[in-house]
Order: structure tokens, then C-alpha cells, then sequence
């Protein structure tokens, strides 16, 4: 195909006239697709539904280490779900705590305990007059909402596919005490898909902060979701940081929401034994424990974590031809015209599609008038700001691949129509 | 039986001496029991085995009003959910929230979220110099400990059946704008086992509080929980709130953490329009939504509020014999010695025991020699201090009713002895 940059200006614009016919085509098809958040499907949710089975009234309600799931207590979780946690992780069961249904109150629980407590016995960042975050960006928009929400004062770090910038991110944690954390999401990143190399992961295990309290946000949420048989590997900072004689550096959080039930799966931490106490400290003070009785379902139905991996290749057999309906409509359609790029993922739940520099809004603007949702422009950087206004995340994984197919056709139409537009503007 | 009081020194040390072989004899047995924590018994929860089998693979997991209980969202929590605990409370389901198991970490979340961004509006607390919270004592000890914990300074209020002394809280919250909360416990409250009079319910209602964001802490976590056919009537406060132009006054919680499972319940709030308003603001932020399924199963179990109500007239056949095995034990070894009153409730899961000032340590530490946990004396006071160190919170849920006739004999034992030793000091 021939590349939008070696085109005339009159080419330019009989292109346009006939891409703003295809869109009054489009618009007139009435879709209403959603390609805006990483929900799974429902094909995905009716292949976990049996999980709803295997916890019945004749199951015997105490655990082999002699819990009864049914009452209160056990604070940490029931030993049997930590351990199947920690195995998602590689991370000690001793290590590993066992909460609600999602991880994404952990992490707020844990900037709110730093916020009115300071972390492990540091100053209470309510109490400082600047507390900053390191934002890798593209990045989760839901991480940077909750720094925001606080008042944390958030800098953005390029992400490149080995991961963040180390050597930004070591300058500024090395060198300014204000920097309390940094937001990670390592392993398929959100919206990048690409898993940080273990050069990253080393830089990060070493790094020496300013701040006592600097602590590195490790959502390893898309631990084992792979999409083909060879996955990425991700080395483990918990150990790596624990070699580095840094173990206190590092928070990783885990959840099944993408494994079991995406409303009601089981959430995990793991961390150093110093701050798992600094976590359990304040929280036996917040609750008696968390559901028993939905990790001892899950661990009924998954027993260890090779009942995990086997219901990921479920899941990837189900994702698989999504991400290449997309994948292959990019390349098909956007291939050659040197107006975009974007990441092809190994796993996860998203493809981080880069537009032409000041075209993402026109082009979600655009998507959503013919009927086809994205996550807003600007949410994968800091504050809703991207400051290139070029970085759009695609989802997916909630549309039928037909529905995927008919929103990837609509979503490079609408590429193609923002980005002659700014070339005609200029 | 003759009263304690009107012995002279020798019997006092005569019966010194025959109490203390009845101990020793007592310690022998080796028994342990538990009346330290309102759990509820092995056989409550098998009561409830089979909430665990109603929600299974074969039931349509989308609910009447097109939710898919499965997924990420619907923040708030079901409607069907919220419908049927906004009955539990009397509370319009559009005010109503449900959470996650408990409600101990909504209420925790409350005072969290006050201290880092302010109640709707108002100055964050922990940019005040004080805080301060009443606290209706004898009450419930985790509450205490929430605000202890926030650095909040706690004061007591006296409380009578009626509820706490209604004239001391309305000056205090009436003229002292650091005080920003008050603990209640006000249907068959823990441990007094009293609900709060119309009249206390209206006092409340109709505060002016010199600080805009002073809120009643409401935890009706009793609302359904009768012994009796007959059960105590509680005044609704949020509608008794709103009559009075002061309907932002109060946070009201419950759960179902002792009508279905105990670990595995479902917890509301309910509050004005307003402050629900306030406290989506930062859920949105914290996180994408509870269990869903949980909620859904609670629905599809109970049906509606008559569903609860039939549940707890089961839960009052167990626990009826267990209380009054209790207060038969005490009016039969104590009644008419003068060295002790207790509270006889009509619901809930706590006696309250009033011994002899200076007593309620000596016989906890007595009591759990002999193989009985109760709760630590001063539990029931902010910090911990019970300033007559007199009050013992009995909780005859958890053990079995013989259990549970051996675990009062040992107590009222170790009442008379710990009174004798100190009668025999002064």
C-alpha cells in the first residue's frame, strides 16, 4: 500500500472524500460495539461457570488445615488459597496474603494506609508536602486514578517493549525522596502487552531510593495469561529483590479475575515478611477476613496451579483469534501506510495502538459516533494527558470475533479518515 | 441468698475457702471454652449450608434488571442485593450500597476516607490538630479500635437500656466541632443487648452538631436478630433524620454476617443522597465492584426480607436456650448476693456483666485459668480501659448449650471468688 507520506496533497484529498463515504457507510450500519474495557466475554464467563458447583452443602466446610470457611477469621486467607496464590505469583506462601474479590482495592488500601500511616514506620505522606509517583506510561489508568485521587503528584516514564525507562526511573528514585512508588504492570503490560526483559527487572530489584518508604506497585495482573503455548517469561523481583538485599523494595499483587470469574474471583499480595506485618497490622483493625468460603471455592475447583494453567489455555484458544481478527485488520488495512503503529502482544488483555500525533481523540471521537466504544484518548498516561495525543488501548476480549472483526474494520477506517485530516490541516 | 454484703469478715473467709476448693475442682476438669467473640456455632452455619447450592451452573447467572453477576461493574452492587438489605434496615434501596462480607471495613473506609479527603466537602482530618469521637460505652470494641487507631481521641458516653446518655452527647456534639462521629450499636447493642428508645432515636435525629461533618456511625448490625417472637422496635433514624432537616446526619450499616455465613455474608450502608454520593466518589476509585455473585446468591437464597425473617426465627430456636442458660445460671448463683448485675436481651449475641468495681480482670484472668475465654475486661471501653474495671461482654453463641451451662458455672465461680478476695482487701 502506498505510504499516506508520499501523497500529494490533491491524492490527499480524493483519499479523504472516499474514506468519508465509507464512514457515512459505516455510521449507517447502527453497531454498538464495546472494544473499551479488558471484561471478558461471556463465552469466558460460561467456561468457569462450573465453579459454582464444587462448593456445595455436601461439601465438608473445614479445610484440611481445619478452618471451618463458613465462620469469621483467618485474616491472611485459608492456607490452601495462599498457597495457590503464591503459585501464581512465585512467591512464598509465608509471603502471601489472601484477599476479596479484586486487587485493585489492595493497592488503593495500600496507598491510603501509606497516606495515614506512613509505610512501615516512615512519616505519613498526608503529613508531607509532596508525595510523587512514577507513572510508566502507556500505562493502567486505573493505577494512575488512584495516585491521582490522593493528590500524588504523578511523572510519566516512556515504556519502551522492554519495559520502563530503568535509566530515568533510577536517576529520579535515586535521587528524590518525594518519589514514594512507582506503578508497574510487568508481565503483558496494560495497554502494551509486553513483558519487561530481566535487564528491567534486575534495574528494579537494585534500585537504592532516596525514600525509605519508596516502594515499587508490581500488579502482576496478567501473570498467566498467556495466548499461545509459549508464553513470555517474567523473572521474579521478589527474589531478585531479595538478592539484591532489597527485599522491602517491592508490593506484587495478583488476582483470578481473569482466570475464575472476572466480578468474583480472589485477590493476592505478596511482599517482604516486614511489610506483609505493616499490611496485617493495620488491617486486622479494618476486618475479621475476607470470603473463605470463595477461596476455598477456588481452590475446590482449581487444586493447584496446574488446574490454572489448564483454564488459561482455555481462555487463550478463546482470545487467540481476537487478537489476530485485530491484529491481521492492522496489518491488512494500516500495513505499509506509515501512519500507525502498534504492539503485538504474546498475552494479556491489550493491544496499545499508536496514531499519528494529535489524532487519538478525533479517532475515538469518530469510532464512537459509528457505534464502536474505546477506552477514552489520553487514559493510558497520567492525569488523562496524552501529551502526543497519539496512544489509543484496544480491548479485545468482551465482542463476539465477529463483533471484533466489524469493530477493527470501523476502528482503521476511522484511523485512516483522522490521520488525512491532520495531514490536510498542516 | 444472703447478700454478700451483710457477711462479716469470717464467713466472707469461710466462704473464701470453700469457693476456692469449688475452683480447684473447677481447674481440674481441663475444659476449654469460648464466650470471647459473638461467632456463631457449628450449628448455625449448617443451617445455612445450603445458600451454597442455590446459585449453581445450571441458574441463570443475569439477573432481573440485566446484570451479568459474573462480570467486572455495577458498582453499587446488584439491585435485587440492595433491595433486600435496604429492607433489612428499613432504608429506600436508592440510598442503599451493598459491599463486600462485612461491614466492619465499610465503616473502617468511612473513617479512612475522612481522614484523607474529607466528609463531602469538609477539611480532610488529618489536616486538623483533633479529632475526636464519642463512644457509648460498654460497646462494641472493634469500633474503638478503628478510631484509636486513626489517632482519633475517644470519649464515653454513659449508656443506659434507654441508649446512651442523650443529654452529655447533645452538649458535647452540640458545642465542640472536633468531634466528628459517635459509635452506635443501637438495636440489641453489643453487649448491652438494649436497643435505643424512640426517644433516644429522636434526640439523635434532631442534633445540631457543631461541626458540619459530624456523622452518626449507625451499625445496625442487630436489625433482624430477635430471641423472641416479640422482638424490640427501633425507630427508623434515617427517616426520623430526614423529618428533622438532618438528613446527612447518619451512616447506617448492617450485614448478613450472622443471618446466612458468618465469613461469607453481604454488607449494606445506607445514608442520604449525598453521602452516598460521596462515598461512590472514591469507590469509583477503589474499586470496579464487589461480588456479584455473593450478592446474587443471598438473593436467590432468601428471596426477600421474609426469607431473612424466617432464617432468624431458626437462628433464635438455637440461641434462645443458650442465653437463657446463661441468665439462669446467674440468677440462680448470683441473684441476691449484691455483687453483680446484667443486661437480659431480647436479641443480638451479647449479655453484658456488670461485677464488682475492681473485679473484671481478676475474673477473666480467673475464668481462662479454668480453661473459659472471655473477652478481655476493658474491651468494651475506648482504649481498652474499663475505668471501674467491671464490665465482662459474655457472648453464648459459639459453644454448644452443655458447653455453654459449664462455661457460666465456671464464670459465676469465679465472680464470687475474685469478689470475695476483694471485699476481703478493702
Amino acid at each position: 500500500m502506498k505510504s499516506y507520506k508520499s501523497m500529494t496533497k490533491d491524492e490527499l484529498l480524493s483519499l479523504k472524500k472516499e474514506l468519508e463515504a465509507a464512514y457515512v457507510d459505516a455510521k449507517g450500519k447502527g453497531l454498538s460495539l464495546n472494544m473499551a474495557r479488558g471484561k471478558p466475554s461471556k463465552a469466558q464467563l460460561d467456561m468457569t461457570m462450573d465453579i459454582l458447583d464444587v462448593y456445595n452443602s455436601k461439601v465438608t466446610p473445614v479445610t484440611e488445615s481445619g478452618v471451618d470457611t463458613r465462620n469469621y477469621g483467618e485474616m491472611e486467607g485459608i492456607l490452601e488459597a495462599r498457597q495457590l496464590m503464591a503459585d501464581v505469583m512465585g512467591a512464598p506462601v509465608e509471603n502471601t496474603i489472601v484477599f476479596g474479590n479484586a486487587s485493585l482495592p489492595i493497592m488503593y488500601d495500600n496507598i491510603s494506609r501509606s497516606m495515614v500511616f506512613g509505610v512501615c514506620g516512615s512519616t505519613p505522606w498526608c503529613k508531607l508536602d509532596k508525595v510523587k509517583f512514577l507513572c510508566p506510561a502507556p500505562g493502567y489508568d486505573r493505577h494512575f486514578k488512584i495516585t491521582e485521587t490522593f493528590g500524588i503528584e504523578m511523572i510519566t516514564v516512556p515504556v519502551t517493549a522492554e519495559g520502563p525507562d530503568m535509566k530515568m526511573v533510577k536517576e529520579l528514585v535515586e535521587s528524590d525522596p518525594a518519589i514514594k512508588g512507582i506503578w508497574c504492570v510487568p508481565k503483558y503490560g496494560n495497554p502494551t502487552g509486553c513483558t519487561y526483559s530481566d535487564d528491567t527487572v534486575r534495574a528494579f530489584a537494585s534500585l537504592k531510593p532516596a525514600a525509605d518508604d519508596f516502594r515499587i506497585y508490581w500488579d502482576n495482573a496478567y501473570a498467566v495469561h498467556d495466548l499461545y503455548d509459549e508464553g513470555d517469561e517474567l523473572l521474579d523481583i521478589l527474589s531478585e529483590a531479595k538478592k539484591a538485599g532489597n527485599e522491602d523494595i517491592v508490593f506484587e499483587y495478583c488476582s483470578t479475575s481473569k482466570i475464575s470469574l472476572a466480578g468474583a474471583g480472589i485477590a493476592a499480595m505478596a511482599a517482604s515478611e516486614a511489610n506483609i506485618n505493616w499490611v496485617k497490622k493495620s488491617m486486622t483493625v479494618q476486618t475479621i477476613g475476607y470470603d473463605k468460603i470463595n477461596q476455598y471455592r477456588h481452590v475446590l475447583y482449581f487444586k493447584d496451579i496446574n488446574g490454572i494453567k489448564a483454564k488459561m489455555k482455555e481462555h487463550a484458544k478463546h482470545l487467540r483469534p481476537k487478537f489476530e481478527a485485530v491484529l491481521d485488520c492492522f496489518e491488512k488495512e494500516l500495513g505499509g501506510l506509515e501512519i500507525a503503529s502498534w504492539t503485538k502482544p504474546r498475552g494479556g488483555y491489550f493491544i496499545s495502538f499508536d496514531a499519528m500525533e494529535g489524532t487519538a481523540k478525533n479517532i475515538v471521537a469518530k469510532c464512537k459516533e459509528a457505534g464502536v466504544t474505546l477506552t477514552g484518548a489520553g487514559a493510558t498516561y497520567p492525569y488523562g494527558k496524552d501529551p502526543k495525543d497519539s496512544n489509543i488501548r484496544i480491548a479485545p476480549s468482551f465482542p463476539t470475533p465477529e463483533e471484533m472483526a466489524q469493530a477493527a474494520e470501523i476502528f482503521v477506517l476511522c484511523v485512516k479518515l483522522a490521520t488525512v485530516e491532520k495531514m490536510l490541516e498542516a
